[in-house]
């Protein structure tokens, strides 16, 4: 139907008569010459229709003032080359000279303009609008190159690409289920996958050594700006490995597919931080390296002082006084000190503490009064802060004081323009196997049960859980965990016993994961694997904060698809099929 | 934790130390040295345990004597000339000399033994240990180089791998949906797609110009052997094509693939039929080339013949009366005769009338009596029919004749090893529009309501609907629909046209299709598309006949995995929190 594209016309062409496919970008009529902005996926062109003796021509002409926005054309005409050049686009030397015009389908007016950021509802309920805009077209087009690039690496190393079920069993990694009933089986019902973990596992039993897997996973959870119903992640498994091997091979993959696809050079090799020192220097498990602020300890300077809390967290066992210097930072108002003790309290902070030093070194700060001068002064000095800074101090047990303080940094970091325009990747290693629950008062698994300890022996494992360290890695790229993994457990005993400490039961462990126990007992070899959040990589290299700007079709926060209206009521017929009934809305009021 | 794979172990490594990680595919200990071919997924090699000098030798041998089937092992050796040379495996002129032999992971007594053909159920029971097998493993790998190789085609050619999702709107092309409810939206339902075809559309009004994608789709169907609950394809769209640019362009894609991953070479050029000579010539849309016996119709023969059955046929409007020659087909006894008559039944001939010719010429038939002697020969001669030969005959309603007398032709051709043993490749085109069903008595799409007429006139189509043609296509192998498509409705004018013959009526078509009608209005382009079966092929390429070989986790035909137990109950509480009640099983017989 065309010769060309569009956004490919150039000089080399002029001369040649051209049939073009696109869309009405803009039409203009100046007094009898009409000029259309002709678009396509690979950019636009200037078409002019102008009078001339050519038979027809009055046609061409006629046709070309009665063009509309997103008009969809067909355009034959003769390159020539442009008075006025445009530099902003890639054929802006050219434009062509119409011969014929052709309304493939005529375009209804607007809901919104291509070339206006309306809302985000009706953008989403318009959906091929919206993706038509050159820049939605450009972050969608960087994530189908990124996984392009992801499987080109992939397959050139042996990995194989093997697609497990959709249609499988209720899985237990903590998330809600998306459940499915089934029509055979009645009270039965199959649940969509939280992640092919089980499944990858079980194929290196079965011998297949490297797996991937581009693959679509379902929580169903409270969606915000940064989730989705459904996600997809790249999924790996290595049979046969220790940590390290996994980790070298991946932090290659995506030095190289960063290159490629964003032409971005990533640290030669990532740095390495456990999540004690992770936590300790930058209160989070996911630390963004590009803010050059860290927390300072201060407990043994504040073990005597007057301030209760303090000297409580200080002297505790599990407890943590934390201090962050931020540069410059007396330049806050009241008002701003007040928000950050807000933005602290959201993450769990009882208050924020705070010393503030003018410009000419004198300290205003509410807790002065509880030192003697010197301990003060020895503090502040042990925060490095100067004249101009602010310190903010944290206390209480010692993951609460990481959470709020590791937001404070955040925070902190933005609001003094102190983010590098940058890329820092790491490594974060050595995770804790267990965190307490208190509510529960059991153990849960800070990976998911089938994390390797690093401790080999099973009565070792069981005399220290609550210090024993993980066999888990997460990478972090600028405050996100992109991809997390582990080493997996691969005796059953092992197995058995780690269950056993989650407070899963033999007859639970059995009914659940009875397969995989199965699985273990017939030889399944070392392995480990990782998975990497395809979404959000593919974000950060498009630029964009949402995720929601890098899928065809999102749902939105309430869990809806506005362009099909999904989900949406299903006949009582087709409910009594799969052999099951609605509860009535009156029963269960939303959450 | 290895320096090579097992099974690339060569002669180029003689005297080299190496370190092997795979499982004991058989063990044998012939008087105190033992033997042990240690497997991987790359093949076999042998490794020989034998009393030395060397220090903790005794040890080694002592390992090697106690390994057992499919133990997990990790040994290290030195590569030694082989005495008794094995051609059959590629490592057939080496072996190891163990030096270390560590047990990774002990096996349990297997409930099948791996070089065993076990039972199809205990099989899927234990997967991994099946898939181990060499066989699935190559299989398995088969369908892997299929996927890869049809993406490295479509990713040199601009076609963008888009995903969309898989938590949607209820479809509408006539299987039945798997539902989801919606935790969020109480009473409400997501459904699993029965494919992507209203997205792919949407992405081509959305401007991405070629789309595909290796899709998973859902259809909650009665499973048969080549079914299963969820299956993939690769789905494409291109924009502002005709059908011939979509047929080209897949068929070189084919082809290259056919001879990059299997190195066959299919035609230059596939044959094309109709669907109306497709019928008329071999009962079949979808003919199985690689048997060269066609139908015969025989109608203008038997229209005044005495046996009703044929005149009524040949006389009617929509009958048909066809005759099928086998040749050497006098050898079938009259239980074989039978067979036969029972098979047509299956596939709705109410008889099959039946001239056998001995090899002296004389012939043997039932209907004969009905006919003047002259006239049965006529017809005879109208066959082809020879000495040896048999010949069946069908009469009745002119679909109902293709079904039968094309299956008694395969039936024929496999019982007579007339199957060529090659690749028949073809086209199958123009097929109808619409087909009337009897019993709603209304229209139905043949491929789906999307499909465009090959008339655009929305008034010519109207008065000619049972007559119709459709711009649909589909690309036939060996007697597999392996891929199929159409041109689709790209004017929403047509689009309520087309819904409007299929009894969809516009309030009906705006809560089903709203968004596709909408996303017609603003300037979709012209565009088409196909969908390729990818399990279907995979098992060609791979040599069997069931789609359960080259699928990592199958359903049983009772929609059951039974490795992982899915589907299950879910407790009461989890449904509750999905708005929905299992209605107790005696209210809903099985079906």
């Amino acid at each position: 139907m065309r010769s060309h594209y569009c956004g490919l016309v150039d000089e080399s062409m002029i001369g040649q008569t051209v049939t073009l496919c696109g869309w009405a970008d803009v039409a203009r009529d100046l007094g009898g010459v009409c000029f259309i902005d002709l678009r396509d996926h690979e950019g636009i062109v200037q078409v002019v229709a102008e009078p001339s003796d050519a038979q027809g021509n009055a046609a061409v002409v006629k046709a070309a003032a009665d063009v509309g926005y997103e008009d969809c054309l067909r355009i034959t005409g003769v390159v020539r080359a442009r008075h006025a050049v445009n530099d902003r686009i890639r054929t802006g030397k050219v434009e062509v000279v119409a011969t014929d015009i052709e309304v493939l389908n005529k375009a209804e007016p607007l809901p919104f303009h291509a070339h206006e950021n309306a809302g985000e509802d009706i953008r989403l309920k318009y959906r091929y609008l919206d993706l038509r805009r050159p820049e939605m077209q450009k972050m969608m087009r960087t994530r189908i190159r990124l996984v392009q690039s992801l499987r080109r690496w992939l397959d050139a190393r042996g990995f194989q690409d093997i697609e497990t079920p959709i249609l499988t069993k209720a899985t237990p990694e903590g998330a809600r289920d998306f459940l499915v009933p089934a029509r055979l089986h009645p009270g039965e019902f199959y649940a969509l996958p939280q992640s092919p973990q089980l499944f990858k596992q079980i194929l290196m039993v079965a011998g297949f050594d490297r797996y991937y897997q581009i693959a679509r996973c379902f929580r169903d959870e409270a969606l915000r700006a940064d989730r989705q119903l459904e996600f997809t992640q790249l999924d790996m498994e290595f049979a046969w490995v220790s940590e390290r091997d996994v980790q070298d091979a991946v932090e290659g993959m995506i030095r190289e597919v960063f290159k490629d696809v964003i032409d971005v050079e990533l640290d030669a090799q990532f740095p390495r931080l456990t999540w004690a020192e992770a936590m300790r220097r930058f209160g989070s498990d996911k630390p963004d390296l590009r803010i050059p602020l860290e927390l300072v300890d201060v407990a043994e300077l504040v073990k005597d002082c007057g301030f209760k809390v303090f000297a409580d967290a200080a002297n505790e066992d599990g407890g943590r006084v934390a201090a962050l210097r931020i540069p410059g930072g007396a330049a806050l108002s009241r008002k701003q000190i007040d928000e950050y003790g807000a933005h602290a309290a959201k993450y769990g902070a009882k208050g924020l503490a705070y010393a503030k030093l003018d410009e000419s070194g004198a300290v205003n700060s509410p807790i002065a009064k509880f030192f003697d001068e010197s301990a003060f002064a020895a503090l502040l000095q042990a925060t490095g802060a100067q004249a101009g800074d602010m310190v903010f101090f944290g206390a209480g047990a010692y993951n609460k004081v990481c959470d709020f303080m590791g937001a404070v940094r955040l925070k902190a970091g933005k609001d003094f323009g102190l983010v590098e325009s940058t890329w820092k990747p790491l490594w974060v290693t050595d995770f804790p196997m267990f965190e307490w629950d208190e509510e529960e008062s059991r153990y849960v698994a800070l990976h998911h049960p089938f994390t390797a300890p690093a401790i080999d022996d099973i009565s070792e494992l069981k005399a220290n859980a609550r210090i024993a360290v993980s066999r888990g890695y997460d990478m972090v790229l600028n405050g996100n965990e992109i991809g997390g993994g582990s080493i997996r457990i691969h005796r059953p005993d092992m197995q058995s016993a780690v269950f056993d400490l989650l407070g899963i039961g033999a007859q639970e462990a059995e009914a659940k994961f009875g397969f995989l126990l199965d699985a273990l007992r017939y030889g399944a070899p070392p392995h480990g694997g990782i998975a990497f959040g395809i979404d959000r990589i593919a974000a950060l290299m498009a630029g964009t904060e949402s995720i929601r700007d890098v899928i065809a079709f999102p749902k939105t926060t309430t869990a809806q698809c506005l362009m099909t209206g999904a989900p949406s009521p299903v006949p009582e017929v087709q409910l009594a099929e799969v052999h099951v009934r609605a509860v009535p809305k009156a029963t269960v009021p939303k959450d």
